[in-house]
Order: C-alpha cells, then structure tokens, then sequence
C-alpha cells in the first residue's frame, strides 16, 4: 500500500473526496506541523484529525523525526527529546518520545510513529552509531508511553552501514510494536546505497507485521522494496513532482512544459484511468502551467496519485498471480 | 442566469466537472487573456475553446473591452481600434472591432462580445460621450464583420449619465444583435449611482433578447437587476473574494479567518447544499487558509459559487411562482 503525503491535514490541492476517488486507504499526516498549527490540544478537541478533514479511513502521522534530520537548524536535540523553534513563529516546542506519543493519540490517528533520530546523509560511522542508539532508547520509552491498541510502529535506524542496520532491527524488533519502520532512506545517499538498506534490512523485520519502508520513492524503487519483502509505503514524489508540472506515464517521467505537448489532444498518458484526468488534454494542462493556474497543480497531482494507485494495485494483483516479471517489463521505463 | 468567471479558460481552482456538479450552464472566457495566451491560432487548430476546456456547455468571451480600460498603461486607443502591450511579455496586440470578433470566431464560442469602449469612473460627461460615440461605431463594424449566427451581443455605454445611456441603448439596440449587454456599470462608481444606471437603461433594451449586464455583482445587485429585467450576469465577486477567504452565509458575508471558526464544526453555512463542500467543518476550511493550502481556496470558491448557483435557481422559481418578495426576505443580509 502506497499513502499520499498530508503534511498539513491535507494532501495538497486536494480533498478527501479526490482521495477516496482515487482509492487510497490510509494518508499521512505530520505531527510536527500540526501540532504547531491547528495544535494537537485543538484537535483533540474537535474529535480527532479524521474528524478533521472529513476523512474517516485510516491516517498514520510521522513522529517528528523526520523534522528532527530536515529543521535542524531550528532544532536541539538531547538525550530527553527535541526542543523545536517554530519555524511559523519562533515559539518553542519540546518534543519527547512520550509526548510525541501522547499528541498522536491526541490526534486519534490509527498508525502511531516513535519519536527517532534520523542521521543526516552523509554523516560519520559513529553519528549513525549514536543515532541508532538514541532511537533505541526513544523507541522503548514510546512503547511505555503507549496506550492500549495506540498501533504503535517502531522504526529502525542505522544508516548505509550493515552492521549497524542489524544491531538497530535487532534492537527495535524485540520492543512489541504493531509494525515496524525502516527510516533513514532515501535521505540523499545515491540510490546505489538505498536499495542495499533495503534489501539487508527488510528481512530482518518480522514477517507478520507490516513492514513499511519510510519516505521511499520513485515506482522503481518501490518494486524493488517490495521484492525485498516491504508492504507499506509514503513519498511526496507524485505529489510534489506534479506540482512542479512533471508527469508519470507508462514512456517516463515527462514535462507537460515542453513544447511537444503544446498542441497535443490526448491526455498525457493515453493508459489513463482517471476520469477527472483523462478528459483533459496535455495541451490544457501546460496551458493551465503557464498561466499559472491553479488547476494545473491540481489536475497533475491527481494524475500523478492515480499512476500510483494503479501501480498499487498491479503489485497486489501480481504478488498473487505471480506475474510479477511481467509487471517488471510493464514498468521497464522506471529501472 | 449567472456566468462564472473563467479568465484564462479556467474558473480559478476548478475543473469543468466542477462547474458541471454546480450546475451552471455558461462560462465567459476572456479575448484578450486567450489571444495572448494560448493564442487564438492555437485554440483554433485545437478545435475550440470548448475543446480545450472539455466543456461541452456554452461559453462567452468578453471582446477586450474591460482591458481597454482596466490595462490603460498598456494600451493606445483610436478610432480604429486599441494596440495592447502585452502585460506578459511586451509584445504588441492590435485589437479592432473586427479582429475582436475574428478571433472569438477561432475560439468557436457560442457569444460575442463587440470590442467597446468603457470609459472609466470617474470621467468628464464629454470623456462618457466620446467613448460612446466610438461604442457605437465599432458596434457596427462589429456587426458587419460578424459571420452568420456568430451571436454577436451589441454593449450599451453612456457612463453614469442618464441621457447619454438613452442615445448609447437608441444606436446600439438598432444594430441586429444577439443580445443586448449593459457595459460600463461597476467600474468604481458607488452602489447608489450604479444602480440607477441599471434601472433606467435596462428598460430600453429589447424584451425579447437577452439581456446582459456585464461584471455585476453583489446578491442584492442582481436581484435589483433582475426587477429591472436583466437576464444575465458574470461577476468575479464570488470566485475572487473565496479566494480572499471571505465566504457567502445566508447570514452575511463572512472572514473564515476569525477567530469565533477556529473550532466550528458545522460548515460556514448551515444552509449549505453543495455535497463536496458541506462535508466540511469550518474549523477546517480555516485551518487550510491558515496554512497556506490550495484546497482552502477551492473549497471557498465551491462554496461561494454553489451560493451563487442557488441564489440563481432561487431567482427563476420566484420569478415564475410570484414568491418574489419572500425571496428578497430570505436574502436580506444582501440589500
């Protein structure tokens, strides 16, 4: 399963009701960002982030930790927690293990992220090796914080180095968590590094948990990761790619801004199967592009999700029919 | 009936599906915008504006004339037409009567608008004269260079001089057009001289062709007009204050950024009738102006025109049961 990027309580430039169209059944949501704005204490108030959006399927929210390796300028980080300066307004926001617990269950999210020390790419053997255990640390005091049923997912760390990636999936595979996280990927290390991680590390997670692999990534990588034994997945690739007009079809990846789609009156990719989509032309939506329009973004944001979804889907059906060299060859254009 | 304002062949944030889950049955595009951009041979090529859109309903372009005043650093004026320099790129586009309808014709729309000069507010009496004398004389070419069943709408000028609005509706309604517009009104001028305006040369326009008065306006202005026997309207109010977060209630207008929404469960409008908007709190709605998001934006432009839209079927229901009076009750917070 592939879930859409919400940082903000909503994947951008869409509604609830674009996601269920387009079949998705769990999104992301940040806990970082929301608990600076609306605030985790409003949310709680209002019933929930579900409540929230008017979105009544599953959510999972990150811990903050991501934010921990991408705000570090406006972070410091101890053996206690995080103390974050808001980057809306400079007020301060200490984040814990625990409270980073307690606020997702404030939020009433289904999937519960441990607070983690994501180690920056690149970084030095031994600042992978006190990251990894930081996150140990933290993940045991998140799995006592936890309430009953919170589906709490630990997340191992360890960065490109093997050794490292066993003692931390040892580690964290021993604390009873509902599912367990690979984090630390995709974080600027080439993608000759990534996929290696991938594949020494899923194996080491239990097979009757869900597996998730955090942040990852392109189709290619995502077939990858799924030979590799991974079942869940988040990017903000289709999302943030659309709108920065670039557009996934069964050829590549192509920019709607370039000339040769100026007058062309299919949609981009004539295997299509969106209907808000596949009415439009390529010429329109580059029209919509340079005209600045909103609906440009739009229209490629759903475009772009609805080649995921699809290629959710293929990965299902072809695990269980065993077609899965076929799909390989289908998405040849995504090594 | 009310015409969405589509600038650059899109109502902002929306798609077509959207303006057909509305209801509304027309949209107005705009000349000069399109000719600059695509540009008319492109959507000629392309097969049409309606094409480009996928947007099977009918469209209206508006001729150039609202720019002729609203981009007047950018344009020189004379008898025989106007040279706009591009505001995106400095390149020059000579617009005359004929070359406007020509270029409405590549854009296969189902109503012209003639080229017209309207004359800004305020302006000397002799400055409204002149520019209604110029109206007129390219309300003629206009028609003659019209192609058969081209429907071709004549526009009334005069300023806010009722005499000059006699003479302007006298030359213009003795042109055989389509349809009659009322140009010239909402240009700055304050409500209490525009209506006026409306209400004296709406009578002098032929009852058996539509008549349109062009850029207005506010609830209360329409149902002035329509008592006055306006027919049809296009207004950017509800679009381009949605996207200035201020959102029509059946109490008012209201700032979604207010305090007193920040947890408000029930939508901004307990009346609200649009499925894709009324699912959602206010609380939300003003989280995602708060943050930033696109979806903010389209949902307070879904709200405000699904308003529109029922204040219009609203206004064809009384107007044929004889309920007029209770309808101006119903909408007393728009006078």
């Amino acid at each position: 399963m592939f879930m859409p990027v919400g940082t903000q309580g909503t994947v951008k430039t869409l509604g609830s009701e674009d996601l269920e169209a387009l079949g998705f059944e769990m999104v992301l949501a940040n806990t970082y960002h929301l608990a600076l704005r609306p605030g985790s204490d409003m949310i709680e108030r209002f019933g929930g982030l579900n409540e929230l959006m008017s979105w009544d399927r599953p959510i999972l929210t990150d811990s903050g930790g991501y934010q921990v390796m991408s705000l570090s300028k406006h972070r410091k980080i101890s053996d206690e927690g995080v103390e974050f300066k808001s980057h809306l307004d400079g007020s301060l926001l200490f984040l814990t293990p625990e409270k980073s617990v307690l606020i997702q269950r404030q939020f009433g999210v289904d999937i519960t992220m441990t607070l983690d020390e994501c180690p920056p790419y690149p970084c030095t053997r031994d600042e992978a090796a006190a990251a990894m255990s930081r996150t140990e640390a933290w993940a045991k005091r998140s799995s006592s914080a936890a309430a009953e049923g919170q589906g709490v997912f630990g997340i191992v760390q360890g960065g490109v180095h093997e050794d490292l990636r066993r003692i931390s999936a040892s580690q964290i595979t021993s604390i009873p968590f509902a599912g367990y996280a690979i984090g630390g990927v995709s974080v600027g290390e080439p993608l000759e590094m990534q996929r290696p991680v991938v594949s020494f590390t899923a194996p080491l997670l239990p097979a009757d948990k869900p597996r998730y692999l955090m942040g990852v990534g392109h189709p290619g990588d995502i077939l990858h990761a799924v030979e590799s034994g991974i079942d869940m997945f988040d990017c903000v690739l289709p999302t943030r790619l659309a709108r920065h007009h670039s557009l996934y079809t069964m050829q590549g990846r192509v920019n709607i801004l370039n000339q040769q789609w100026a007058e062309h009156h299919g949609p981009v990719d004539e295997s299509s199967v969106f209907p808000e989509t596949e009415r439009y032309s390529a010429a329109y939506m580059r029209h919509l592009f340079k005209a600045g329009e909103h609906l440009g973004q739009r229209l490629a944001t759903l475009h772009n999700l609805a080649f995921y979804a699809r290629l959710m889907n293929e990965i299902r059906d072809a695990i269980t029919t065993e077609t899965w060299p076929a799909l390989r060859e289908k998405y040849k254009a995504y090594p």
